[in-house]
């Protein structure tokens, strides 16, 4: 991954030239505003204090360098890179260890403890809520321990799952299991760098989570391993035996200890896949279709609808390469329509339940008034699947400050919810703004709301701009009681809101947990829990 | 409910005599074991403590006679009902509290935390585990909360959810919701008798879990009212926010508090159902066939496969009224096969996914080898749905011990499960002794195992010999690394294997939550952890 952005550094996302003009216009955004990452070594960060022996002994292999320490001080959020880019870092893990094996974890973190050393775990480093900043709270110093060397894949066929270890990134758990002939069916925007012990630890979701399940849908059995000692729920497909302890740990964020193996079950790899776009009259009307299919449980694999800013930034974009859009328009307007909202539909599976579920579904987007698009949208949308976080990073090049949140609601609240977190954000970012928003992630009781936003990034100001937003966004979110986050998770950034999602008592439940398990206090401080 | 049994007193389990006979036979039963209850006017118990005025202020109602005591001194477990019918009570609460609303729930168990006495919440008193159990704990006396006039009923027709108070016994959720239009879909065995806070506390499942999910999937929200204090989580349909507190309410079986609000997902009343008997080769093929269907996620609503034995005893039972066993076994003789094992599937919902869902799960069981039995087997199933306690009452009459426990385990090691458990039990009754087994709540991943057993209960005996066979059954799960409880709970009976299902740091986790919620401990002690 690019130590200042996203991904791959030989892959960048191609935007036609005019759809940028355009964009940059309508956002004024100046030539001037245009700037470059600063160069590695320009980076200045706080020198790194010494940790302790015993830690370093434990941990067996400890990485020292100006570059490791620089790609483990932040997540990918528009902040994170804000200060990655411009190399002013006011934080940094003042070491980072990389364990062998979950023997090596726990005897770190038992070092640590002793210590009084401060524990980020790392695994992709893709938080987007700040969840891998390098805070000491009381403790001395602060590492970041690095999971990539637990990469087991076990497969038991018989009853389609398969033990994982926390340092997989997606495409590595994919090819081992894909090899296999399975599928987790796990493929979130951060594919491309996530880790197992990531979706677990955040309770991730990924474009097909109404298909294959959200992360902690797939998740059977999961070890922790606490500064206390190890935990590991049982093998089973369900226990009425008190509390859910897997789903205490799903969602934990380091908080608790290190996520060192999960069980998730996996799905024959399919024989067909195929996406296909729709045009919805608008975004009432597409919400409805997809409420149906939702309370009908008659999902496709893979759904969303995007409002109608989103559709025509999103062909704005994709420009004539993408959804040829001068086609589409003269097709939509043959059919007296225009603008709408765009649905991307998907089915993935064996061809004959593809075919009859693929039926089922477009009688009801056909019912619902949603007018077909073939398969030349649902291609465009899977060329670009993972290329948001790469389009960010050239967008930033320009001036343009671009950053998503996410939430969900009862279908019920669900148009309140978006009216609110929508005139939030663009009552913040100001009129040159452009606030867009897709629904994904549907259920029967409601959906997932996912907003991404831009504006023209003042130099210098783009941290207080993006506090703004953000903190409006989420103060409307909490005022709806929609949830602070639908599949990002809390970090830092969410901490504040934490009291309002589940309540005093909450709090309290939580931080009994946290306490027990980690008498020190030195599992990932301010995260999840406001510190 | 029958003080001393089960359901409604002028229901009785009707049995063909000569299977009676048949089966008093096979168990070696003399007519000088049959027993009756004794009149409620003979019951024993310890005489009640006196409550303080503060918590009977607080309830606002309070009963307090020999009946209201008994009817709160035990579940429907096996040794509760020989307590029961022998009028032998070694507890009983010493006042049973009636709250009027979620707010009498909160200041009586504030006034209980304050005068330190212990608090057993009651739904519909059908715990098979020794939930209910009048434990006092560190306390001085202990009482039963009755929860009985919670039965709010409040639907949300866009999100199709409902919240529901604790009290709603299960045919009162379903007519109050029925008239709306919509159905839970929960009907476990207990169903007539009992609760939503007991469902929730306890993650009932039902026999149509497959296809409407166990009671746990159904929950989007709860209310947990603890002496500490409220919480709810909100009424969203998924969230990252964190570890899953709602997880850890549901399960909670009264130990961290008083469940007094829960919301579920509900769907539309279904247009048809549709339940069929087929006979599967033997109980491996059964499974295969089952696995097939799960794995292709392609699960009737209902499924259940006997075993053999449990095949045989309930084509034996329902003598020529149900299944009609002459006509049954020339049918099946003709297609050259005897024996095997019997499938009950079920439909429901609408007409049209009913037929489709229908003729995909019909294909996988012919593929499998099963034949089919016609809906004539499934209409039997349907009429004897909730009979199970009904003719326990009746065996029990005979002097027969009956008693079921259930586990669950992954398809790999199911068929060891069976094996350790059913050879488990038939060592501890000895020889003259039934044990059989059904599979039912199958996942990708694996199943569930139901077992019944039956023996003759030696007068006097019968707390020994349930407790020989339950502590081998339990053992034989633990060893093979299976659940201890799919979906009947820990209570008092389970209690003691916690700790191998857990772990120690699980126990601890556990333990925090409960001594930060409630931290004077006067939540159903005894239960889920072991004092």
């Amino acid at each position: 991954m690019k130590w200042w952005g996203w991904g791959d550094p030989h892959h960048r996302a191609e935007l036609p030239s005019a759809a940028v003009d355009a964009l940059r216009d309508e956002l004024g955004v100046r030539p001037e505003d245009a700037s470059e990452p600063v160069e590695l070594a320009q980076v200045s960060m706080p020198d790194a204090r010494p940790v302790p022996a015993a830690v370093e002994e434990a941990a067996g292999e400890v990485l020292g360098s100006l570059e490791d320490r620089v790609r483990r001080a932040a997540g990918r959020s528009y902040p994170d890179l804000v200060r990655l880019r411009s190399g002013k870092l006011d934080s940094a893990p003042d070491a980072v260890l990389r364990p062998a094996d979950a023997g090596r974890v726990a005897a770190t973190i038992a070092a640590c403890a002793e210590e009084g050393v401060a524990v980020v775990p790392y695994g992709g480093g893709t938080s987007v809520v700040g969840g891998l900043d390098a805070v000491t709270g009381e403790h001395e110093s602060v590492v970041s321990l690095d999971l990539s060397l637990l990469r087991k894949v076990d497969l038991d066929p018989v009853s389609l799952t398969a033990r994982l270890g926390p340092g997989l990134t997606g495409p590595q758990a994919e090819e081992a299991l894909g090899a296999l002939g399975v599928t987790l069916g796990h493929f979130p925007q951060s594919f491309e760098e996530a880790t197992i012990g990531g979706f677990a630890a955040t309770r991730s979701a990924g474009q097909a989570s109404s298909g294959y399940g959200r992360f902690d849908d797939l998740v059977t059995a999961i070890e922790l391993t606490a500064p206390e000692g190890r935990m590991r729920t049982l093998d089973i497909p369900h226990t009425a035996a008190g509390p859910a302890l897997r789903e205490v740990v799903l969602g934990s964020e380091g908080t608790l200890g290190v996520i060192t193996d999960v069980s998730c079950r996996v799905r024959p790899a399919p024989e067909l896949r195929i996406y296909e776009g729709w045009m919805a009259a608008d975004f009432a009307h597409g919400r409805e279709i997809i409420r149906d299919l939702a309370q009908r449980h008659e999902m496709p694999d893979v759904l969303r609808l995007s409002d109608e800013e989103e559709t025509r930034v999103s062909l704005e974009l994709a420009g004539t390469e993408g959804l040829a859009k001068r086609a589409l328009e003269t097709y939509l307007s043959l059919r007296r329509r225009r603008g709408g909202c765009l649905v991307i539909c998907g089915w993935e599976g064996e061809r004959d339940s593809v075919r009859r579920r693929r039926s089922l579904g477009q009688a009801h987007l056909q019912r619902g008034g949603a007018v077909p698009l073939g398969s030349r949208a649902g291609r465009s949308w899977e060329r670009g699947r993972y290329q948001g976080p790469y389009l960010r990073d050239e967008l930033m090049d320009l001036g343009v400050m671009v950053e998503t949140l996410e939430t969900a609601h009862t279908w019920s609240r669900l148009d309140e919810l978006y009216r609110a977190v929508g005139s939030a954000l663009r009552g913040a970012l100001g009129e040159r703004s452009i606030v867009m928003c897709h629904l994904s992630h549907a259920y029967a009781d409601g959906a997932s709301l996912y907003f991404t936003f831009f504006t023209r990034a003042r130099p210098g100001e783009q941290l207080d701009q993006w506090r703004a937003a953000k903190t409006a966004a989420c103060e409307a979110i909490v005022a709806t009681r929609g949830t602070i986050t639908h599949h990002h998770a809390v970090g830092r950034d969410h901490a504040p809101y934490m009291p309002a999602e589940v309540g005093e008592i909450g709090i309290e439940a939580l931080t009994a947990v946290k306490e027990r398990l980690d008498p020190a206090g030195i599992m990932n401080p301010g995260k999840l829990l406001p510190l």
